[in-house]
């Protein structure tokens, strides 16, 4: 097996940085030693990689991504090649995606033809969640199985009434199947029953443009749709992990819940901490593009999920990615916002949106590697396979120059959809080379991996509960 | 017209309690004076009513009654002969009823209905709130015209699906509705949809037991849905009064939104004061006697409702009367405690059970008279005519004996049940006279009232609103 | 004696408003009547006053106020006299002002010399509080008498080291003693140790001016002191009245304490409704006309004032009327704030300013009288003598115009002190007749009463703990 | 230098355990390796410990210790030898100590005698935080000399007026001195002032048995001083650390400040997780074993203290180890509690008593290590010398069996004491091995290290700062 030798980094973990070389044999660490210390035991290794001035992470792991999921007769635009080549880009090596339960389909379905569009095409490794978007007896006995093959998550949405929606007798039984069985249920939490309501009142006032999609799912209609999944998930015993959080108020009834010591865990995803509602009102329809679920809220927002990052209030942080494109997909809504599909592109983009928030003193370093990689590994049965540079784990790791420029553009990145979200804005800190399982896939501004490298990884239940 | 003049009792508010006589005038009081001045102004009266060492109080209104309310196939056993002379000897001189809408009919004819119910029967006066059980374009239009009738509460329910339930949906649309019509949304505040997979899966585990009608039945889905209900309420910005709140976790949701400032209103009721959770236990279908909704709880709890009352954050008492036989009706439930009639006798012994409470220093004088008339009356649009003993209101007046003893009984109470629930409790106080409206219609233990001769009440907006 | 008839009004009370006329005989209300039942009783009275289209209130009782205080070698420019006077143009028949204890002097001695100071110059009714400056074993043994003879609360001070102060343990021991002879502790809650440390350090770094009384003073230290009292009551369980709240934060650990049932009250003033730190910082040394303690605020506190008016975690409105001549007094802190006196005046506009909340819709018309008048006597002991229109209470009443104007000037006022914080000011409502105990003591623009009429009150415990 | 390879074992870092052998090269760990690796490399060591079956933590951190410190006369009964050789016993190979300042007195002086106390007697390394007694112009300066000494941590006290007090004025401007220069504020929060009028209350009752030291010192007082302190950093910007929480309400305010985003954290030690205020009631003057401070409380705190653990709202366990012997030291205070010293033994059994809470369900093992020895390393500027298995880490290694019985006794413990707090538990889990920079000192039994061979470390700014 090739061996690789990391030197002159600083390896960072939730704890802090410090000085390591790092040794990897084939495809995972075989040691982490002192600087030094290879020369003097007379290590050799096949490859040397000079990580000196730079930051030695474990790879990105994004536990919110939609690849080629169907929406309303197209798709997202990004399948598991395309998707999972930019995650590696941004330094992400490892998505957890969202196989989706069709209405009368079963879930073992849902996960083989997931499992049918990762294979052969995944540039890196990949989970998956199962989206339980019709609760009945039937599926609700195929969680168990699925737990068995490596699928312990289980998303339910309280939005999309005849879409998604489960109801909350439906809930209570995949939470309380979950507290059997030791999953844990993913939520997204909005009250859509009430949202549609006010929707169509928007729309019978004639309000049709893409803002009105913010305007009509206020932000106590988040906390409270939190609220009510948090209360069932302490009557069931089921833990509970609320994805894309989006309003200091949704963090607040998290808050409390963690207050009482209770398995209740928040995400939130870069385009909460770094856009806001102004970004939907854009003229020119260009609001379209910034579209997603919950919607992006009055900047004033952003600073209590920063807190709650700072807090671990919010435990982690993903993508969402589920990316249109502006021509033609997000035109479907041209006179009807509801018609817009929703989703924005983010996968590249996380590692370095959140080393702005070490660079702008929003958290530290430690924090950075802790949301965007050591707790979603924990979390969701990963560890310490993933999200760690240590021996025995996976070889996923990223060399990250911390002082390095770039300027994100829809010209340049490298998913596959036509606009930018973060167009033109100027980062600082890049990928340099990334490594998954022992394999440079990225370095020096070339991608070296290859389609159907990427390999399922069967999770064990989530590490991270109290 | 006959005056009556009520000399040397003590005249009870929510302010506290002075010496007063009390002139009255055909109907009305006329006059509240410094005892002798009637005398000094020469004034005389057709009949005087010595008050020495009592309560002069405004007489108790009971906001939440079920007279003769049609329930699987039965009725709750007193009508509003029955039922409203049971009040006025417990003191209580206004009922508010709850006319019930069918599935597929109108609110109007749920209305009328009623009037036809109370008409010719009723010993005194009553009001209606309106219940909506099926939300929809009709019933929401037909909210404004009941409001101008005098019917300006409108009560939904979160728990009964298939029965009453209302989804969030329909919610939201009647709370629109309040918001611009003025009407408070009155609500019971259970995730019954949830709710009902917990009893679904303690049947299917065979436990069918009267008790468990309170194990299915967790405090956290009752705080749950008064939180969701208080969300939606700010989102509309519609006033807010919930029903019968049981637990002081629900009463703690409440709080907050108070605390906020926001128009958040809640009741109790004397069972969640006095009864707990281990009378549903009792032996040989006992019970059964005891179900009610919600379940009566933890004994912990009453002592958060009594501080809740202190606080202002419960700020009314009711009794919910809906009283059925042990014989034959809760039988119905004798294998399967979904078949028990919800619902328990109380509205003959509110007024005296709540001076219990001020004997054992858990409420002030002045707070009992706030509780059971003052607040009542001004919650639902019926002051100063009602809750107050002042000119120019209705001469509504209890004459309370603080010392008198008596003992409960179902052989000697006057609500038309074979059971009490306070059977052999020993009161300290006890109702000496009762007028409605200037007339004597219970005295010296013998009631003088008639049927028929209580009359609606048109009720205007809610005048508690801050 | 003189009997008085005031008819055609609306008599307002806490709980609402109502067409009354009410009867006065001699000092004391006789009876309170529908509209025409005098005349139908074929009753007459020496003198009728007609209040069409007015308010009838209870005269309003301002509990905070600072007669002739010595203060740094000068004393507040309000005696008994001139203070009482302008109370009573502006509709407030009771004051309670403060003795001062000087430090080894005796409690008794300065309840003397209040008394001294009122006697033949009160316009109006007053009482005392006590000020504890010195807490000793002889100081708190005399509480006891002093509750006797009717001075039923006493005031420490958080603030103020070395001047008013007192030590923790020295507040635990009044406390103690509170608790057992159910006097009401008062506090003014500032941690003055610590400010006095920030004052220091903005001296030495040459910020002389008035706004740096307030950029001293920060809120976290006044809901610190708040926090620290309420504890100790908790401790003790003396009932405990925190005057002149001033910051949202000190009012969340009220309601904090209010919320628990504890018997912990808040008071705050018109200036911290209406004036803000921006005041403060007026150029050419006018914001040291602004100069209280604690101090203006950020304009943002106003609204949480407000919103705690109307939730009763602020239960009274006082003035801590204290007023200096802007020259000579206040200029003595020219080059140094911390030789500007404390204080404002405010003793004439209470009334005015909380009517134009009503107007503008921050608390109803019920509101203003409970805040204003009927709290404050049952707060502290004085009721249903005051703070009530009914028989049996004293005939303190203010006739009140809702619509007329009045522009509030230096110029005009009727407070001995040559400048208005309110200068220029339009309000819209206006004091128009006011009676004291039965008697007209301003009446159309003029004032009828005189210089030492008004009677102490000898107060009993307070009538408002839970 | 030596080699040793440590083989076989779990290594537990705050995230998790993974089998790992480790290489140390002197005093440092060179590297971390998977099973296997160091044979296949060729690496072999002077020495190979196995680990098989065993986890292999960093050495325990106790950063709350009172070695050869004067009291009342006396001195607490262990010295640096003697204490730091049962902390080895006990599987800690770093405490943090404190050097008193004395009144008068600098505190260069105070830590050049803690070295000399520590010098030629520490056993395992050592570092000081410097009590402040004496708060005045001359110490504050000294704090920034000190800092640059690597004491980058200064103690306060609320509690002992006259003894350790800072009054208010003194902890701010300590506080803003730390602000400054970076240090930690460190605080032993109970209300002293208010607590000592409590005592003397208790004692004039003739109160003065031990139980009596815990009946006058409410959690209110503590929970008093914790929001008193905490808004003092939040006006300064210091970080602070409270010592030996003791009470769920105290817990509860840190809670508020941390999920606020402050830097506030919280300590508790094992004798308020495991034991309680009965046992300070214990008769024949045995509760004076007991006595410390906070004292002991009701046992339902401790459900408290174990959330907060788990909550990270109490992030550092460590032991205010402060023992005195019952008999004479005890005897003291024979007829009046206030003369028993305070202070328990509890150096040695703190990483076995929180293994128990691992084994009771109550804590992670993760958590574990996180609490006892990795935050405690970040939070006082260590890390990653110390608190962690990593290269370049000092190899400060304990080889902990977890299945190994053993029972505590006074007989056979390690501590210079004649009693245990702890006599007779057994408990589950053994130290079995302790390196110290390398250097077994403790091995299968015997202690094997030498007096003097600690060194003082010279400690960085807190890295644990949000």
């Amino acid at each position: 097996m090739t061996t690789t030798l990391i030197t002159g980094g600083q390896v960072v973990s939730p704890q802090g940085a410090a000085a390591a070389d790092v040794l990897i044999d084939g495809e995972t660490v075989s040691a982490v030693l002192t600087p030094g210390t290879a020369a003097a035991l007379g290590v050799t290794a096949d490859r040397t990689i000079d990580a000196a001035g730079k930051y030695v992470l474990p790879g990105g792991i994004d536990v919110h991504t939609h690849m080629d999921m169907p929406f309303g007769g197209t798709f997202s635009v990004d399948d598991f090649e395309t998707g999972t080549r930019a995650a590696a880009w941004g330094g992400t090596t490892t998505i957890v995606d969202f196989p989706v339960q069709k209405k009368g389909g079963s879930l073992q379905e849902a996960v083989d033809t997931w499992h049918a569009k990762a294979e052969g095409k995944a540039c890196i490794d990949y989970g998956f969640h199962a989206i339980l978007a019709d609760v009945n007896d039937t599926s609700l006995k195929e969680m168990d199985g699925l737990v068995d093959q490596g699928v312990t998550s289980f998303k339910l949405f309280m939005a999309y009434p005849g879409v998604f929606l489960s109801t909350d007798d439906q809930i209570i039984q995949a939470m309380y199947r979950a507290a059997d069985n030791g999953a844990t249920i993913m939520m997204h939490a909005e009250n859509g029953t009430a949202i549609d309501q006010i929707v169509q009142r928007a729309i019978a006032a004639g309000n049709t443009a893409p803002k009105w999609h913010g305007l009509t799912r206020p932000i106590a209609l988040e906390a409270e749709a939190v609220n009510r999944a948090a209360q069932m998930a302490d009557v069931t015993g089921a833990p509970l992990y609320f994805v894309h959080l989006s309003s200091g108020a949704a963090v607040d009834v998290v808050t409390q819940a963690r207050d009482a010591g209770r398995n209740v865990f928040g995400e939130t995803c870069p385009q909460y901490l770094f856009l806001d509602e102004s970004d939907l009102a854009r003229a020119d329809f260009e609001g379209a593009k910034y579209v997603c679920t919950p919607a992006l809220r009055p900047v004033e927002e952003q600073a209590k999920l920063w807190r709650g990052l700072r807090t671990n209030d919010l435990s982690v942080v993903a993508t969402d990615h589920c990316p249109f494109c502006f021509v033609p997909d997000k035109q479907l809504g041209k006179d009807d916002f509801r018609a817009i599909p929703n989703g924005l592109p983010g996968v590249e983009h996380r590692m370095d949106l959140l080393h702005m928030g070490v660079t702008k003193g929003e958290i530290s370093l430690a924090r950075w590697v802790e949301i965007s990689a050591a707790t979603p590994a924990r979390m969701f049965g990963m560890y310490p396979k993933k999200g760690v540079v240590a021996p025995g784990s996976d070889a996923d790791i990223v060399i990250y120059d911390p002082t390095a420029k770039q300027t994100v553009s829809a010209q340049t990145h490298h998913m596959n959809v036509d606009y930018s979200v973060y167009e033109g804005w100027e980062f600082t800190g890049k990928v340099e080379t990334v490594l998954s399982r022992g394999e440079v896939v990225l370095d020096a501004g070339e991608f070296t991996g290859s389609p159907g490298r990427g390999k399922f990884i069967k999770r064990s239940l989530s590490q991270y509960l109290v």
